[in-house]
């Protein structure tokens, strides 16, 4: 047994303590990034279609967000010009940490670049998330940091259409509820 | 996109409110069950050995617990004669809110018999995490049920040693220096 990679494990206990901006479905707390993880898993488990490689989808769902054990987590709708710098360090010091690292940093990389259709999939799961979370808490962070329907829809078209109009459908859905129940303001964008 | 399968998606966010008995490794509070099946789906991914299917682990480590939804945590120290019924009716509900659930199901009723490869590898994982997780919080949980030594490598050892030399042998250590630092009394058995 690999002891460095047994305290890689328990190095990410870690991400347990991470808040993320969304809360929890009834909008009591935060979500951790943990947390999310595993929704984020079950997401690939049960929505990622045959034609692509469902395992490496859950991979992505799991390793995705390891690094803001040391890079912390960023909303979606706030420019952070340093976020790519301190997450490229966090999976140097993560992912080194054992022997193998690099297969799960490789993984990481394909779902922060994006282009193959797998990392494409993953990342409109990873949309999908808060955008049901928000909708279920009646955008308790939403209203927190003030964002509104055409930010949404404008963060979230161009990653899940292209990828999967059937979850973008869905995903309008939730926004068009939001604004009809005054969870997310509609201003003119 | 089923809608049934995505208000499936939306029920499981309750696994982050199902406390479990123990901490996460800082100590400060308990781990709730989508942390620890997120922890748990990371042990599969980097521990499961190439005899076993990797993604058969990883898919059981992310079910394995969402009965507790409906069911609630059991304590493994502890006499539970309902557990068993209370879990299958959570299932019957849960697998059964959309078309595809009996293969969530299959793969949770795998892990609970506890017969293959992968069932017999991933309830040693199972049984890892708490320990390290109690070991790591200087015994939190231990103390705080008035658990032996002796009541660890019990409760341990059947199923760990026979899946995971190796696993045993590490969950060994941690119980010695455990017992060694005073987490965890060490009372004849």
């Amino acid at each position: 047994m690999d002891v460095a990679r047994l305290d890689f494990l328990l190095e990410l206990d870690k991400a347990k303590s991470v808040l993320r901006e969304n809360p929890i479905a009834d909008g009591s707390r935060r979500e951790n990034d943990a947390e999310h993880m595993w929704h984020f898993g079950m997401a690939a488990l049960l929505l990622t279609p045959p034609a692509i490689d469902r395992w490496r989808v859950v991979t992505m769902a799991l390793v995705h967000d390891i690094v803001e054990i040391d890079a912390g987590d960023t909303i979606v709708y706030k420019h952070d010009p340093d976020k790519v710098e301190r997450e490229r360090l966090a999976a140097d010091r993560l992912f080194g940490m054992f022997d193998g690292g690099a297969e799960l940093r490789a993984v990481w990389e394909e779902f922060e670049e994006g282009i193959t259709a797998e990392a494409r999939f993953a990342r409109a799961l990873d949309r999908l998330l808060p955008v049901m979370l928000n909708h279920a808490s009646h955008g308790v962070a939403w209203r927190r940091n003030g964002v509104t329907a055409s930010q949404v829809r404008d963060v979230n078209a161009a990653t899940v259409a292209a990828s999967s109009p059937e979850l973008w459908t869905y995903i309008q859905s939730l926004i068009d509820d939001s604004v009809a129940r005054g969870y997310l303001d509609d201003v003119p964008g």
